[in-house]
C-alpha cells in the first residue's frame, strides 16, 4: 500500500486514522498515494489560522510579506526537479508541468515584485484621493483597505496542483490572510509535496499556510464574516458552495472561478494564407492538447467564418494528427492522459451529448491510438474536433473537460459576438485578426462576457503567452457561467481579500489613521531644514515653507530664450492677451516649478540623494510678471526600501502667489538615505 | 377611494386592473393612495430596458450621460416643493425630507460632476496602467471596464422614497445600465411622483428608467447574466433574493445593503466637559430622531466607557426630553411617526426582545406623549434609550428599526472594538475622540467590519455631515450583516455596474480597442506640427519627434544660478561624484523637462491654449554635461469638454539621450481649441 498523504494542520503534520482512498497514476493506473482526512480537527485549523497565522502575518508590512513570497519562490525553484518528477504521475508532460510548477513559482515572483512596487511599506492601502467634504477643509473622506482578521480557504481543482495553490496563496498572503488550502484529491500528492517544501523552509510564519488533504467536510461550518473561500472547479460544486448557510447568510465571501465554454474567433479579415490563420490554428491545437485539454481556460468553441470552416477543420486535423499521445514518461509524447479514468468517462459523456448537434470532424471518440501506454489502465484519449451543425445549441451548453473542441461557423461580426455570448460568460476569449477595426468591434462586444480577451496577430504572436494562460498581472475569472469571480490581476487580487472602508475625519485625524500626511493637516516647521534629516529622522508633516521670490518679465523672457520654449503666451504680449485663459504674458509652468525647486532645495550634501519624479502637477493660477511665488513642501509619505540603504519620500508641494492663491500643486518624489552623519 | 399608483412600463403608464391595496398616511392613518401591479408584464419591462433603453444609453459617452443627470437634478430641484408637500404623508418632518429629496437631488449633481471630472468622454474606462507582457514590447495587457448589455433592477426601502431611487439610478445610468426601480409599497406614492416628473421632463432616453409600483413578482425570473439587482432593505429579504435560482446559478449580480447594528463609540480620552462629549451625545440624538430612527445607518449601539455610562444616559435623556414628537405638519414637531402601524409593531417587538438583556434608561416603550397627532391612527413612538446589562447579547443581534438605542459600557479600546465587531458587520461606525492615537487604533480596528467610519471631534464638527449620512462620493454598504455590498463612492459605484476585462494584444491593437494611444503603438509624424491641429483635426498617435539638443555644463551652471536650485549634484563635482546614484554632476530634472518643452513647442498662436499639468514624471537616466537630449510627444488621449470650446489632450512625452536611453517619461496635459482657423 502506498503512503497516506498528511495534512499540515495547527502546526503539525496530521495523519488520518484510516487507510484512506487510493490515488492512481493517470497513465499506468498504479497507486501513487492514499488520502484521508478522517479525524482531522478542521475547527482547530481555522482557530490556528486566526489566532497564530493571521496576527503574525498582519504584523508585517506589505513589503515584508512580498519579500517572503520572493524567498519562497526561490526556495521552490531549487526543488523544481523533485516536483517535476512527481508531476508526471498526474499525467503531465514536461510542457504541462512547466505551466503548473514554473507557472506557480512565477506567480509568487510576480507578487513578490508587485507587492514592493505597487503597495506601500505599510499595512494599510489608500484607495483613491482625498474627498473634500466641506468648504472649510476641516472634514474630509479617504477610502482605505485594511486586512480582515479572518482566514482564506482555498479549494483547488485537480489540474494544477502547484499553480492552483500558489496563485491563490500569493495574493491572500500579501493581503494579510492566512491560508487553508484544500487541493482536489486526485493530484493532492503533488500539492502535499510542495507544501512540505514550503513548511520545511520555515519562510512563512507558522499558521499562514495549512494543508487539508482529503475531504473538507465541516470546514465551511467554521467560517464567518471575515473569512473567504476561493474556489476553482465545476459550476456544479460552486452551486453547492453558494448554498452553504455561512455563504448565504453568514457573510462568508465566496469567489468562484469555474470552467467555462471559452471560444476562439477567427476574424473575417483573415484568409488561409495570412499569418493569423496559422496562428489561430496553432492556438486551438495548443489549447486542446496542453494538459490534455483539462484547463478551465481551454478553447471549447472554435468560431470561424462559415465559408472557412472546412479549411480550419483540415488545418486542425493536419496538426492534431502529428500530436503523439501516450505516457508522458516517453519524451516523444506531446499529450498525456486525462487525470483519471473517471475524468475520461465524464468527457466521453459530454462528447455524446455534443454529438446531438455536431459531427466528428477529426479523431475517434472511442479510439486512442497511443505512442505509448496502456489504453485500459491509463486515462488516455486522443484529440477530437467536432463540427457543429447550423443552429446547434449543445456546443454552448456542454463542456467536455478534455481534448475536445467544436468548430462553429458564424456569419458576420455581430453573429460571432452573439455566438460567443451564448456561452453565458467565460473566462477568456481570443480573436485572431490583423484588422484594428475588427479588433475594436469584436473585443468591445466580447468584453462584458469575459474576464480576459486575447487578440492574436502577426505583431504579438512571438511574445504572446497564449489563449489559455492566466497571468499574475491580469485578472483571472469571468462573469456568469465562469463563476462571476476575479482573482490575480496584480494588486487587484490582493485588494479582493481586503475590506474597503470610507473614513471621514479631520485632516489631522486622517493623517494619524493613514500614516500619510493629508491636505489640511498640521505642518511641522523646525529650525532644521527637512532635507537635512535622514529617513529615520523625518516625520510625516515635516515642512519647509520658503521665502517668496518675484517672477519678473526678464525672468520669463530669459527662460524663453534659454530653454527655447518661446510659446506665444510667454513671449508675445498681444497674442497672449488674446488667449482666453491668460489674457496676457504668463510665466512658463516649468519656470514656476524650477524656481520653486530653487526656493525649497537645501544645496549641501545630505541625506536627500535625488529627485526621481513628480506626480500630479497641476497649474492652477497663471503667474504674471511681477507676481511673487513661494512654495511649501511637506513630508507626505515615507517608504523605506527593504533592499537599499535609502527609501522614498513623497512631498506635498504647493506653490502660492502673493495673494495666497494656489499657483501649482504637485508631489515631489525623492530618495533619502536611511541614516546620515554630517561629515 | 384614493388614486391607484401607476407603473411606468415599456414606454407608457400602466394602471392595474384591480383596486389595489391602500397606503396610509403615517400620522393620520388616512388613505394616501392605492397600489397594485396586477397584470403588469414584467418581462416586457425587461425587454424594453434591454432593447430600447440600454442601446440608447450606451450610445452616449460618460460625459453626455453625466450631463443628463445634471439636467435631471435641476429639473427635480424646480419641483422640490411638490415633493416636500407629498413627503409629509410618509411621516417625514422637513428635516427628514431634506435628507430624502435634497439628498437625492444632491447625489445626482454629484454624479453629474464626477462623471465629467473622473470618467473619460468615451464609453470605455481604462483600469490601471499598461502591463508589459513581453520584453520586446509587442504584447501587452490593459484592463478596461465596459458596459453590460443588461438591466439594473433596484429594489428600495420605504424610508427614502426619493434618495433611494436617485442614489441607485445615478451610478447605474452613468454605467450604461437602464433601470427598473421597484420602491417599497408603503411610500411608493412619493417615488411615483418623482418618476412622473422625470418622465415628463423627457431628459432621460426612453427605456432607461421604468417604475414598478406594487409587487415585483416574476421580475427576477426574467433576469440573466448581464443583469444586476441592487437591494436595500432587511437581511431577511436579502436572504430570499440570494436564494433565487437566477442569483445562485444564473449569474445575476446581487448587491445588498441591509440594515445593520451600527455603533457610535465615545473615546476613552473624552471627559464630560470636553467638546467631544457633547458632540457625541448630539450625534446619537440626531440619529435616533431623524426619520424617527428609521435609517439603515442609524446608531443602534452606543458604546461608552463603563464609568461614563450614567452620565451619557443623563445627557441623552436631557436632549431627548426636548424633542417634540407628533404630526410633522406641526412646525414644532422635531420627530414624526414611524412609517406605519405595522412598522411600530415591529419596533415594539424588537424592544421587547432587547429588554431581556437591558433596562429602560429613558422613555416609555408603550407611551407616546405627543405634541400633536392621534396616537391610535398615527404610528407614533417616542425615543427610547436602553441600558445593556454587562454581557448582554441582544443589543448585538436585535435591530429596532425606530428611535431606539442601547447604551453599552466598554472597558478599554480592545473591548470597544470587539463589541463593535459583535454586530457582525455594519454600514457605519462613529467615534468621538480628539486623541490621534485613539483614532488610529480604533478606526483601524473597526475598518474590516465597516463600510464607513466617522471620527468626530472639535475640529471637524462644524463641517461633519454626521454619522448617518451616506455621501455620494463615499462608498455605502458594509460587510456581513450589512449585506456585503457596496454602492456610491463616486466612480467606484459606476464601475460596480460594469465588467472588468483584461485585454491582451499588440500596442497597435490596444490603441484601436481602447481609443487611447498605447506605449509601443505606431506614431504618426507629419509635416504639420500637431500643435497646429485643432481638437477636431488631432488624431490619436499624432507625433512630434524633436531635434536633439546638447546639455552643456554651462547650461547646468546657468540653470542653477538662475533658479537658485544649487543642489550639490548640479554644482559641486566632488560631492556629486560621491552621490551613489549620479557619480558626477547631473542636469536638474526640471532643466531637462524645461528644455524638452523648448524642443517640442510650436510657438505661434494656434489651437493649443495652455499646458495645465504634468502627470507621472519619472527621471530614469541622469543627464550629464555633454549629453544630448531629444523628446517625442505623442497624442495619447483626446477629451472634448461638453461645455467649452476646447478640450483636453494628453500627450505621451519621452525624453531620450544620445544613446536612445530614456531620460524622462511623463504625460503632458494641454487644453486645445475644438476648432481653429489660422488668421
Amino acid at each position: 500500500m502506498s503512503a497516506l498523504l498528511e495534512s499540515y494542520a495547527a502546526g503539525r503534520w496530521f495523519r488520518a486514522a484510516d487507510d484512506g482512498e487510493p490515488l492512481l497514476d493517470a497513465a499506468t493506473g498504479e497507486e501513487v498515494a492514499r488520502i484521508s482526512s478522517r479525524g482531522l480537527d478542521v475547527a482547530a485549523m481555522v482557530r490556528h489560522a486566526k489566532d497564530t497565522g493571521g496576527p503574525a502575518l498582519r504584523s508585517l508590512t506589505f513589503h515584508e510579506r512580498a519579500g517572503l513570497l520572493k524567498a519562497l519562490a526561490k526556495h521552490l525553484l531549487e526543488r523544481k526537479e523533485e516536483l517535476y518528477a512527481l508531476s508526471v504521475r498526474t499525467g503531465a508532460t514536461a510542457r504541462d508541468t512547466a505551466v503548473d510548477v514554473d507557472g506557480g513559482i512565477g506567480t509568487l515572483f510576480s507578487y513578490g515584485s508587485k507587492g514592493v512596487r505597487e503597495l506601500p511599506n505599510d499595512t494599510v492601502v489608500l484607495d483613491g484621493g482625498l474627498e473634500r467634504l466641506g468648504k472649510g477643509g476641516t472634514f474630509a473622506g479617504q477610502h482605505l483597505y485594511t486586512s480582515r482578521p479572518g482566514v482564506a480557504v482555498q479549494i483547488n481543482a485537480f489540474n494544477f496542483p502547484v499553480w492552483g495553490m500558489l496563485e491563490k496563496l500569493g495574493p491572500a498572503f500579501l493581503a494579510g490572510l492566512p491560508t487553508i488550502v484544500k487541493p482536489a484529491s486526485q493530484t493532492a500528492y503533488l500539492t502535499e509535496l510542495a507544501v512540505r517544501y514550503i513548511i520545511e523552509s520555515g519562510i512563512l510564519p507558522e499558521g499562514t499556510l495549512q494543508l487539508l488533504a482529503g475531504s473538507a467536510r465541516g470546514l465551511l461550518d467554521e467560517l464567518t464574516i471575515q473569512d473567504c473561500v476561493a474556489f476553482t472547479g465545476s459550476a456544479h460544486t460552486a452551486g453547492i458552495l453558494r448554498r452553504h448557510p455561512n455563504v448565504l447568510d453568514g457573510g462568508v465571501a465566496l469567489n468562484v472561478e469555474a470552467d467555462s465554454l471559452n471560444c476562439s474567433i477567427l476574424g473575417p479579415d483573415v484568409g488561409p494564407d495570412d499569418p493569423e490563420f496559422d496562428l489561430f490554428v496553432k492556438g486551438v491545437v495548443t489549447e486542446m492538447t496542453v494538459k490534455a485539454g483539462q484547463k478551465c481556460t481551454a478553447i471549447r468553441r472554435v468560431l470561424v467564418p462559415t465559408g472557412l470552416a472546412s479549411q480550419v477543420v483540415d488545418a486542425l486535423a493536419d496538426r492534431l494528427g502529428k500530436v503523439g499521445v501516450g505516457d508522458p514518461r516517453n519524451d516523444a509524447v506531446r499529450m498525456g492522459p486525462l487525470a483519471s479514468l473517471g475524468q475520461r468517462e465524464e468527457v466521453r459523456k459530454a462528447v455524446e451529448a455534443l454529438l446531438a448537434g455536431s459531427e466528428v470532424a477529426f479523431g475517434d471518440p472511442k479510439g486512442a491510438a497511443l505512442l505509448d501506454g496502456d489504453p485500459e489502465r491509463g486515462a488516455f484519449m486522443t484529440p477530437l474536433v467536432l463540427r457543429a451543425r447550423p443552429g446547434a445549441v449543445e456546443p454552448h451548453d456542454v463542456e467536455p473537460f478534455g481534448p475536445v473542441s467544436t468548430v462553429i461557423g458564424y456569419d458576420g461580426l455581430d453573429d460571432a459576438v452573439a455566438l460567443a455570448a451564448r456561452g453565458r460568460g467565460s473566462l477568456v476569449a481570443s480573436l485572431a485578426t490583423h484588422d484594428p477595426g475588427v479588433a475594436r468591434s469584436v473585443v468591445l462586444g466580447l468584453a462584458p462576457w469575459h474576464g480576459r480577451v486575447l487578440v492574436l496577430d502577426r505583431d504579438d504572436a512571438k511574445e504572446s503567452t497564449g489563449h489559455g494562460s492566466p497571468l499574475p498581472v491580469l485578472v483571472h475569472g469571468g462573469p456568469g457561467r465562469a463563476g462571476g469571480g476575479e482573482e490575480l490581476g496584480g494588486v487587484r487580487g490582493v485588494l479582493h481579500h481586503m475590506q474597503r472602508t470610507a473614513v471621514q475625519a479631520s485632516p489631522d485625524q486622517l493623517t494619524a489613521i493613514t500614516g500619510r500626511w493629508t491636505t489640511g493637516a498640521a505642518r511641522t516647521e523646525s529650525q532644521v531644514h527637512p532635507f537635512r534629516k535622514s529617513l529615520a529622522e523625518l516625520r510625516i508633516g515635516d515642512t519647509i515653507a520658503s521665502a517668496p521670490r518675484t517672477v519678473s518679465l526678464a525672468d520669463i523672457d530669459h527662460f524663453s530664450e534659454f530653454t527655447g520654449d518661446t510659446f506665444y503666451a510667454h513671449t508675445d504680449p498681444e497674442a497672449a492677451a488674446r488667449n482666453p485663459l491668460f489674457g496676457g504674458i504668463v510665466a512658463h509652468g516649468y519656470l514656476v516649478v524650477s524656481l520653486a525647486a530653487g526656493l525649497f532645495v537645501d544645496p549641501a550634501p545630505g541625506p536627500v540623494l535625488a529627485n526621481f519624479g513628480v506626480d500630479s502637477l497641476r497649474f492652477l493660477t497663471p503667474v504674471k510678471a511681477g507676481d511673487s511665488i513661494a512654495v511649501t513642501l511637506t513630508v507626505k509619505q515615507i517608504t523605506p526600501r527593504g533592499n537599499a540603504d535609502y527609501g522614498e519620500v513623497r512631498w506635498d508641494a504647493v506653490v502660492t502667489n502673493q495673494d495666497g492663491a494656489p499657483v501649482a500643486t504637485y508631489d515631489v518624489l525623492t530618495l533619502v538615505a536611511k541614516t546620515w552623519e554630517a561629515s
